[in-house]
């Protein structure tokens, strides 16, 4: 799979680059690129505890979109899936610690335990007090000691970085984050593999599988299990989580691995949301795309027992988007839907030779069904005629029930009646047309203004000018012409029809998609039927 | 491609509520699933002009992700990629529109316009003032003038959005709205197609090729390019939008169409930011995912020429993280590299029985070299012996350059020597040792103590405990003799590192990856080397 990289070797430099140069000047980079890739807070006077994290790239928002006021002061990034080198995090530390001194929050990886082990002992030799935490969340592979560090580094991050910010000192700082990461476990599960740039992805999971706890640098998970929809799939990851999730109110951490979609970490909330596994599951922070793994399309949970003084913590405000905040779980809120969906419905009432008028109209396009059909199978589907024959069909049965003898009313009710029945994008824009007559009637415009309004209604709706090949080039001659009488606006509406025959390039309706060669010669078969109307009324 | 769903059916309506647990009530939804999908401010009041949008699904965080303070006041949702329906758009104007009335912003599609134009019918036929704008900012079809509304729709949801939230009236949201919309123009680049729930993904896209100017529903895009990286893909971009991109400053949108990675959106951020192929692009928005398709690999950009009040405008801050901000493109700040990466090198000084000892130690390692890699052979690699050996000539070689005098400083020497001179974990392990120990002397442990401590910062780092089949199985039972002798350390070393060939389970290490037969019976090589050391001391 191809990505929008340069080369792996320039991918993280130009990444972070590209970080600084949107983040209006929060951040800024040490001078070392390409060995020292750090990324530190510009605001940072050294006078507080200094947290430093990092580790190998490919889990971004992690590290660098932690660097700010209450969460990380530096970010020491490796390669992707690379540890960072020694020198590269002893800069950070050098760059960032001042007398409060430094702590150092390592997921539990070899390469980063020892290359960010010995810079803190070649910090140490400056005099500088390092203090190291390592992170160890995950919960998959029971029998190992050395378990990994995944997405509940974040809460480590938060709850560390708010009482560093808070002015804590080192001791207390690294008590609390060591408290974190005895409480917080985690684990995730996955649809697919993710792409490291550079190599070939590897197709691993079959279809209807999903691996459930694996790593995050494309490690397979401990288990190939069935998937089963989103439901099944959250019950099995809180079910592996419940052993280890403690007691009392609890935050969960739900992480978008990378190539899950917004709908589907949506979905996961809900169902992580109306779960019982875990009781009192009672704070959300995401879902997001927090610790990820590339692409990887997949999700985890991390679970956190806290205390009142910990979800102050975790609540305060810090001014990084990818930090998701820590809101309290809640049904969701359900409003009325509102009063008016049901149309008014118009009072009856009679009038002979409106009655006749209408009748006589849909009869115009009863009778011209087959013809319409046969000159839309020109240049689309066919159904022109049927379409029209069906829409006079049912107005000229609702004619009862229409208000005849208020002929503002009438035209609202005639566009209700033709939205209810008639399909497709015309009966929607015959609808609108009517809808606005009448609108235009009632605020008092003459009868032809009324008609002209409610074509600017539909030519704003429906896009189409004129010129367009569609019924608006019959009906927009017809109608300046009325005032002139029907024969006029029949003979306006018939030349405008015509010239639709020379119209081969259709700019709206689905005319346009037609080829040229297929237009050519015959009209519209909307402009034509208008033509029909108002010569058989005149 | 299996996705985080239960059913393509309840898909939107489980996303939603999804959304609305973890919104801290800030939404709502009317009480209309399935049918209607309509998403609300609950701090609404509808004194001033609401702002309706809202289109198919499968373009998060648009619409729902920007309902809120200062953008919009409704987002109206249709299945993925389908257009909602005229009851579900009604729904929601009627919902939030008060006297001040309502604008609804129409990404131009068919079905969009005709079902927000029909829902803007009824809503009038209440008395209610409504507005529509139709966004056409994609420049991908050129001859087609009814362009397709894209991410630049984000421009108007935040423009207007501000405006409407400062109690501009409907006239003035509205113009504002429409400049926009006559400003903007957008272009897209995907590397592979969408997923949609439940069809088959298509494999459209070949290896090495691109698509250019394509939609956000899985349709292709007008051209397959070549794909020669982010910065030409960036410039082919830049290149398009530039004939419409307008004079004087201008704000880019960098949206991510879903399925590209942070580390890929940054680097075309980078390449953004280093183009010159438009001019003046002082401003940026994201990158992020806005206005996405699905899990599309892809991006497109947004061009807005901004004059101070729109820029102001679209500056001013809400509190919807999905709305990445505005801010000011700006070189890339970079700060110096701290002093201290170059390791303090100590003052040689000369003690004839200190160098004598450290060659004797050396040459331990030097005579056991072969037995300890064929130790070492039944564990591991078998170079157990060759990196002893190597570290060991290193190290001798290195005697006349040491603070032989100073046995603070010694240790700290030897510690750096190591880890610039001894490969893999156990250079690391070792020079984290020494520099530990000499910290510890240095601070006034005495010298076993100031080796036990050293004892502990390496299994701290390392991660392995007594009995875990590594080097401290001998050396922690030799340390705690030593006060006794070397005789005594000796034997203490021989017996734990004899015991190591009954561990058969390693917790850490690379012994932990070996088979238990393959391991049973054989000294761990690196107890062995400890043991060696002392027997030959003693």
């Amino acid at each position: 799979m191809a990505q929008f990289i340069n080369s792996k070797e320039d991918l993280v430099t130009e990444a972070i680059d590209g970080v600084l140069r949107s983040a209006n000047g929060r951040l800024a980079r040490l001078d070392g690129f390409p060995h020292i890739k750090v990324v530190v807070r510009t605001d940072w006077d050294k006078s507080k505890v200094a947290l430093v994290s990092g580790g190998g790239s490919g889990h971004e928002p992690a590290h660098v979109g932690y660097v700010g006021q209450g969460m990380l002061t530096a970010a020491v990034c490796g390669d992707v899936f690379a540890s960072p080198s020694v020198d590269a995090v002893l800069a950070g530390i050098l760059a960032v610690s001042g007398p409060a001194g430094c702590v150092l929050i390592v997921k539990n990886y070899t390469g980063d335990r020892l290359n960010f082990g010995l810079a803190a002992e070649r910090a140490r030799a400056y005099g500088i007090k390092v203090a190291m935490v390592i992170v160890d969340d995950d919960i998959a592979l029971p029998d190992l000691p050395q378990a990994r560090g995944v997405a509940g580094t974040l809460f480590v991050h938060k709850i560390a970085g708010a009482l560093a910010e808070s002015g804590a000192d080192l001791e207390t700082v690294c008590t609390a984050a060591k408290k974190v990461v005895g409480d917080v476990s985690s684990i995730g599960m996955s649809l697919d593999t993710c792409t490291v740039p550079g190599s070939p992805k590897e197709a691993r999971i079959a279809v209807g599988k999903a691996e459930l706890g694996l790593g995050i640098h494309g490690e397979s998970g401990i288990e190939l299990v069935d998937f089963e929809g989103a439901k099944a799939a959250m019950a099995l990851v809180l079910e592996r989580l419940k052993p280890h999730a403690g007691s009392g109110p609890k935050v969960a951490l739900l992480n978008n691995l990378g190539g899950a979609t917004p709908l589907e970490m949506s979905v996961l909330a809900e169902e992580m949301a109306k779960s019982d596994v875990i009781a009192d599951i009672q704070y959300l922070v995401g879902p997001a795309p927090m610790m990820t793994s590339l692409d990887m399309r997949g999700f985890s949970v991390s679970i956190l027992p806290v205390r009142p003084a910990d979800l102050t913590l975790l609540q305060s405000e810090v001014p990084m988007l990818d930090w998701p905040g820590c809101i309290t779980l809640s049904a969701p809120e359900i409003a009325p839907i509102p009063d008016g969906l049901t149309p008014i419905k118009s009072i009856p009432s009679e009038d002979p030779k409106v009655a006749e008028f209408i009748a006589d109209c849909c009869d115009v396009f009863l009778g011209a069904e087959a013809a319409l059909n046969a000159l839309d199978a020109q240049s689309g589907d066919g159904d022109t005629g049927s379409t029209l024959a069906g829409a006079s069909r049912a107005l000229k049965a609702a004619i009862p029930q229409l208000p005849l003898a208020d002929s503002t009313q009438l035209y609202r009710a005639i566009g209700l009646e033709l939205s209810q029945t008639m399909g497709g994008s015309s009966g929607v824009l015959l609808a609108i047309f009517f809808s606005a007559v009448g609108d235009a009637a009632s605020s008092g415009l003459p009868h032809v203004e009324a008609l002209k309004a409610g074509l600017v209604r539909v030519q704003e709706v429906g896009g189409a000018e004129l010129g367009d090949r569609t019924m608006i080039d019959a009906l927009a001659p017809a109608l300046d012409a009325l005032p002139e009488g029907f024969e006029s606006a029949a003979k306006s509406a018939r030349a405008g029809a015509n010239q639709t025959a020379n119209i081969v390039k259709a700019k709206a309706g689905r005319a346009s998609y037609i080829s040229e060669d297929r237009l050519s010669g015959h009209n519209d078969p909307g402009a034509e039927a208008v033509a029909l109307l108002f010569e058989s009324l005149a």
